[in-house]
């Protein structure tokens, strides 16, 4: 059977989504063309919309539709405390935990020299410019990967030698976790990186 | 944090795809922005087109950008039979068994009267109209749901008052299946249709 081309060409586009095969793409876009073509047109208009309208923040690089993000606009953040993250869907993550009131700073990537991704790709002279002004402490919260793990070393190293105090989120098991399922490496690292109780 | 508003739309736009939910639509939407700004245009592109271009085939309902879809204009397909399928997305699952070489007619939908889908509201005049032409066997590959067996049963009856032959195709245990893991009722099914073997 030959599929119509606008239908061919659609069930190809739609696995630019992260997660979606083949056999996904196929049933999605049957799904919109049977049951809801308006919710297509409309996911049509907001694709376009976010990828023309939404820029970086040039302070902290998040995403934004002004030059400065509502972040670093408003007034009620910690103005002492930086966290650098990859991305800004890590940003995200950050704020949904509710428990960091800091500013952010993020690299849009990580350190990886083996695809040609150095200090100056990354522009980090960004970064040490951003911390000149006051500030009492850096949090790397970049990915335990290997390269999120040496981004974070380059960084501590980078802004220690500005005098900066800088602290790495922490490694260990996960909330509710069981040494049982838990990977030897992580636990590893949680054994290593124990702390004393406080009682 | 106030998220962008186009990027809140376009979270909430991607819920629109079948199995995607609040979580893996902020993941879309983060990851077409971080890594693929022109796989969302071009996306956005397809969904729009598809959505204009596509419309239904005025002999069998499937896809078409034409007013007789390809399959229906074609000369190689058999004559003789007609395959009676639920949506668009059944016949191509049909087509992809590679088995059957005849016509096809999509019902858009399936006899529901609870929602108010009666004969009339499937146009089922239309088919009646298409199995007047010669015609040997009308396969009813309508899904094995209440409603998909109600409407078989009542096509079924409607075709063989016409004095066409009319078939089903067969339930039972899937192709690699095995007993401890098939429901009650499909291993019932699969017993009470059992055929005699011919070696």
């Amino acid at each position: 059977m030959k599929i119509p081309s606008h239908l061919e060409a659609l069930i190809s586009a739609l696995r630019c989504l992260p997660g979606v095969g083949p056999k996904s793409a196929q049933r999605m876009a049957y799904h919109l063309l049977q049951r809801d073509r308006e919710g297509a047109l409309l996911l049509a208009k907001s694709l376009a919309a976010a990828a023309q309208n939404i820029q970086h923040c040039t302070r902290c690089n998040n995403f934004s539709e002004h030059s400065v993000c509502s972040m670093c606009a408003a007034d009620e953040r910690d103005e002492s405390l930086l966290c650098v993250v990859e991305m800004p869907a890590d940003l995200l993550m950050m704020e949904q935990t509710l428990c960091y009131r800091g500013r952010y700073y993020v690299l849009m990537g990580r350190l990886s020299p083996l695809d040609g991704i150095g200090a100056k790709e990354l522009h980090l002279d960004r970064l040490q410019k951003r911390v000149q002004e006051q500030l009492c402490e850096v949090i790397l919260a970049t990915n335990f990967t290997v390269e999120g793990d040496a981004t974070a070393h380059y960084l501590a190293a980078m802004l220690q030698a500005q005098g900066i105090k800088v602290s790495r989120i922490a490694r260990g098991l996960p909330v509710g976790g069981e040494l049982e399922q838990v990977d030897a490496g992580t636990l590893a690292q949680a054994v290593m990186e124990r702390r004393e109780m406080a009682i």
